[in-house]
């Protein structure tokens, strides 16, 4: 939930880093309370305080808190990975996901082959084959297809190519 | 691959954009070709040139590209998302993981009966049943535990909460 810093004493955690005074109506006190600090020194460091204020000042007052929360999220990230940052979750969930896929896909082959030989004829008890397909996640992809060449040709490789994908 | 734009007559794109000299050993111009303007602007708008340049000239340069297009990537899902940006995107796949684990896992059941059926005493024709388990995603969740109330509080809802989750 939303600080209610701005009314206290305290100056939010934005204003004290950036020592200026927290005034009423502060853009920053209610997601920068003064005792989360580092959230944002990180979100300074990573997008900077200004452009910070630009985006909570261009969005509706209801969106800044999970806005503030994605933003702290994808700058602590960008601190623990300064080459990937977050993108590198969305290229490791993305191939575990298509790993599943394939996975369920075989499993699927595999019932309806069992299901087949049990009751020939008949595949009322089988779970729908595929039943996963058609809901492929459509959000870009990452590597977006215009920079994948670049992207695989890059000497030092994706940390995270074969990461949780042993077994494909 | 990273173009020589610094070595040729026009001035990279940041510089073109930010209207300075494009000087030999720029810092952008291999990665922010002339003839992919909008590539910068992004980046500019959500991290700010003097971040990029400082985050470019603390890793090594064989990564810069890659940090480059990472940093693009997040740029164009939080001009396109104000709120999530490709936050958003790590919460739908991370939902669409838990799906199909939660379907394989399922499935493989249905296989061990079929298979108890058809060869009693005897399941070496299966698939091992959860596979899967053991490799799931361990990168950070998204929401993080410690705001997951204050993000499920929200008036606005997280607009990915439905999304590709329809049959479960």
């Amino acid at each position: 939930m939303a600080s209610s810093s701005s009314f206290s004493n305290s100056p939010c955690a934005a204003c004290k880093f950036l020592r200026r005074k927290c005034l009423p109506g502060c853009i920053f006190a209610p997601y920068f309370p003064p005792e989360e600090p580092q959230k944002f020194a990180n979100v300074h460091k990573i997008f900077g305080a200004s452009n910070v204020s630009k985006l909570l000042n261009e969005i509706q007052p209801h969106q800044r808190e999970d806005a503030v929360n994605s933003l702290a999220y994808e700058a602590e990230a960008r601190l623990k990975d300064p080459v990937y940052g977050c993108v590198g979750a969305i290229s490791v969930l993305q191939r575990q996901v298509l790993r599943l896929q394939k996975e369920l896909d075989a499993t699927n082959a595999d019932i309806m082959k069992y299901a087949t030989n049990t009751f020939p004829g008949n595949n009322s008890g089988v779970r729908a084959a595929g039943s996963s397909f058609g809901q492929i996640y459509e959000y870009d992809q990452y590597p977006p297809p215009s920079w994948n060449n670049s992207f695989s040709s890059s000497s030092a490789g994706h940390p995270y190519d074969t990461a949780g994908d042993n077994n494909t």
